[in-house]
């Protein structure tokens, strides 16, 4: 039985390797085992010295993949120098090259500019003509393309050729004068004999997607094909590049990142390396929205400020209930964006969903309700010192407004987004004011009230 | 130029074609061309009469492909019966067939359990020995294996023979006596001359994973080689299926999900399909620790009892404060999970984080609490029908404790986080109620503490 090694232990082989009294030539063909990624990260562990000899153990090919995945490449130029790091620039997949370049300062990317290959030039001017939001912006060029009407041996040198350059080979693209036609399946080519038709396995409705397209209007369907690339078009049908399996699950993490970062009350996600600025024009708009709308709730408290100035003792219960209500309704606010993702939801489902969190808001402020009506009752007893019908009044009110507040919020929280999501709002970035404000509002209109009504209007408590 | 036509036609045109006076094998031919997951939408939009046909159109392969795109596929298995749906079982992938397996009632898979392969049933029962969290769950025997000591030509052969039933061509797994060994990346199989030494191209440190390995342990790490598929080993080190990157595309997605639903304080996400008791569990942890962690902030608003007794106008606030400081927690602790999701992360960049979420707080909450000051300040003289002094004493109270409120819950929303992070408790989990609290708290003392100390002692308010 050999050996059980992790992933882990491979990049200390490959630092060992590269420390060892091998030769030159003896490391070279060590090394050669190892994966593109394990190598970036030994790389980065790396001296200054040791990281210079990259280019004696590895073919700019190879070497400009393992650069593609190493995140913060600047630091590594002075490395190799411009003139080297432009030549793995130019072997990269364009995607990972346009990202390093995005990442460069300006200083330094107009003294890599001239060593980059015209071809290439143009390819980054083409990616950066799209919008960031858009399908264009994160193609890559690496990919297989042969025209219509080879034979099957031809293709399969054409495929053979071309692979020295381009490594994703899985889905052969097919073009008839210069426009998108279809996609080889590489199974089918390899499994075909010679004398066999290209036509017959081209699928010459193999999905596409065209480079304007909004990447977050696109991907879920991208997505669901389950392909390793799909080809990406221009306006005139030809081909400018693909998008990977790779980019689509990076796209549905930015895409369920913002979604989740728009519940939070921001306009959109923040990272490491965007400014103080901002970062205060993402959340202000929420913010200040929600001081307006809370001057509302302010207003309604203020109807009962009578009840608190006689039994003063009631406030102490207000910020329970109210985090309560609001907790209740994030939680609901959280599993309906989830459901709305999916575009394909039935009403039948819907209203099946809408009881479910009635259900559960029932049985969870059933639960709660009871729980703080005997803990608060005893609480006020021994810690206010109040008498026990007095006390067990007022943490029924407490329990009462929980439950109610809690069924609302739970409400609340599922009918308002899907309300959006039918008037094609964004459920996501709408909902949270608007639910904390109705919440707020129910909740405290029921505390207050209720407290009004039974420790002073009938009780007369005091 | 050819007319444009988006991927949403393709269904349309699929259903034309099926209602078309075509020859069958017109059909058969017309509908070679259109991608499994097109077809599989159009099946699900045609009757019962014309999906019965569909075992007519395809081969039982490329018909166990389309049907493993349809999600309910419950559905339809009256289409062909038990007999013809356990042949499809039988010919797709995995952990496919095993996902359509959970989702039938016991009556209906004991129906169809007879029916599959010997095989397919141990692999089934294998898959169902692990635990959904770890990778063994989630893998798929759709993968090509080969033994070591293989010529090119013989290891050719080997790869076209297995193709006519495992698609996963991309990457060829090489094995040692039944042992993993390596991987084959199939481009340089295509390239290879037919002397080259295949092991050569074997590149023996191609990442793994065990069967047995935590789903969300080694994700993070699987996904950055970026490969179509990864070979998953069981503890004798044989290679007992592989994952997909559109399995690593779902974990992914899945992993996130659950984070967000610990943040909006449910143990897990839910959806559709789960129990109202299985709901109810989900939620109930973090409220009943949150109806007591409320007691304690109600007890510091105890404290306060006379204040509001005195001046019942103070109370009207105490909504907005609160609520503000805790949206503003929200913020800071959903920017904080997604950095802390990456482990590299130094400590001189969780400093610089730390300052810029406090510097975003500082700037909002000057903004905020200014206008909040300005605006409530007018609201009091004219709403409440209070002096110009009282009323800008009071919304100064307001002001400040925004202020404080906020700058102090941005802090505490970044701080927790990290804290819990540092000492291996999940953040996502674990910071949502104490935040909260803690921004309770220190925003009803603020307020409270200055309205006693303004209003009451300084300016005798009444």
């Amino acid at each position: 039985m050999t050996e059980k090694k992790y992933n882990n232990d491979y990049v200390q082989d490959i630092l060992n390797i590269i420390n060892s009294d091998h030769t030159l030539k003896e490391k070279r063909d060590l090394l050669d085992e190892y994966h593109d990624k394990d190598i970036a990260e030994a790389f980065e562990l790396l001296p200054k010295e040791e990281r210079k000899l990259f280019f004696d153990y590895f073919d700019t090919k190879r070497l400009s993949s393992i650069i593609g995945y190493i995140e913060d490449s600047e630091d590594y130029i002075q490395d190799f120098g411009y003139k080297k790091y432009a030549m793995l620039l130019n072997k990269m997949d364009l995607d990972d090259a346009v990202d390093i370049l995005e990442n460069l300062n300006e200083n330094t990317k107009s003294r890599l500019l001239p060593y980059l290959h015209v071809k290439r030039r143009e390819d980054i001017f083409l990616i950066k003509s799209f919008n960031p939001d858009q399908i264009g912006h994160e193609i890559t060029t690496n990919f297989i393309s042969i025209e219509r009407g080879l034979t099957i041996r031809q293709a399969m040198k054409e495929l053979v050729k071309q692979s020295s350059t381009h490594d994703n080979i899985n889905t052969i693209y097919v073009t008839d004068h210069n426009q998108y036609y279809g996609a080889i399946d590489l199974k089918d080519l390899i499994v075909a004999r010679e004398n066999d038709d290209l036509e017959e396995i081209i699928a010459t409705s193999y999905p596409h997607v065209y480079a304007h397209e909004m990447i977050s209007d696109c991907i879920d369907e991208i997505r669901e094909y389950e392909e390793d690339s799909i080809p990406v078009l221009n306006d005139d049908n030809e081909i400018i590049g693909v998008i990977t399996s790779t980019d689509i699950t990076d796209f549905i993490e930015d895409e369920q990142d913002e979604d989740y970062a728009k519940l939070a009350g921001m306009t959109e996600q923040s990272d490491l390396d965007e400014t103080v600025k901002d970062g205060m024009k993402k959340r202000l708009p929420w913010l200040i929205l929600l001081l307006f709308l809370g001057m509302i709730v302010s207003t309604v408290v203020g109807l009962f400020e009578s009840v608190v100035a006689e039994i003063a003792i009631v406030v102490c219960f207000q910020s329970l209930i109210l985090d309560m209500a609001g907790n209740v309704g994030t939680q609901s606010l959280a599993v309906t964006i989830r459901l709305l993702v999916d575009e394909n939801i039935s009403t039948k489902d819907k209203l099946k969903f809408i009881l479910k969190e009635l259900n559960i808001g029932l049985s969870n402020g059933t639960i709660l309700g009871l729980l703080s009506f005997v803990f608060i009752g005893f609480y006020i007893m021994i810690a206010k010192n109040r008498p026990f019908m007095d006390a067990f009044i007022l943490s029924g009110c407490v329990g009462v407004s929980l439950f109610v507040a809690m069924v609302f919020s739970s409400l609340v929280g599922v009918v308002i987004p899907m309300f959006f999501h039918k008037i094609k709002v964004d459920p996501a970035v709408a909902s949270g004011p608007l639910i904390t404000t109705i919440n707020d509002l129910v909740a405290v209109v029921t505390y207050y009230g209720l407290a009004w009504l039974l420790l002073i209007q009938i009780f007369h408590v005091h």
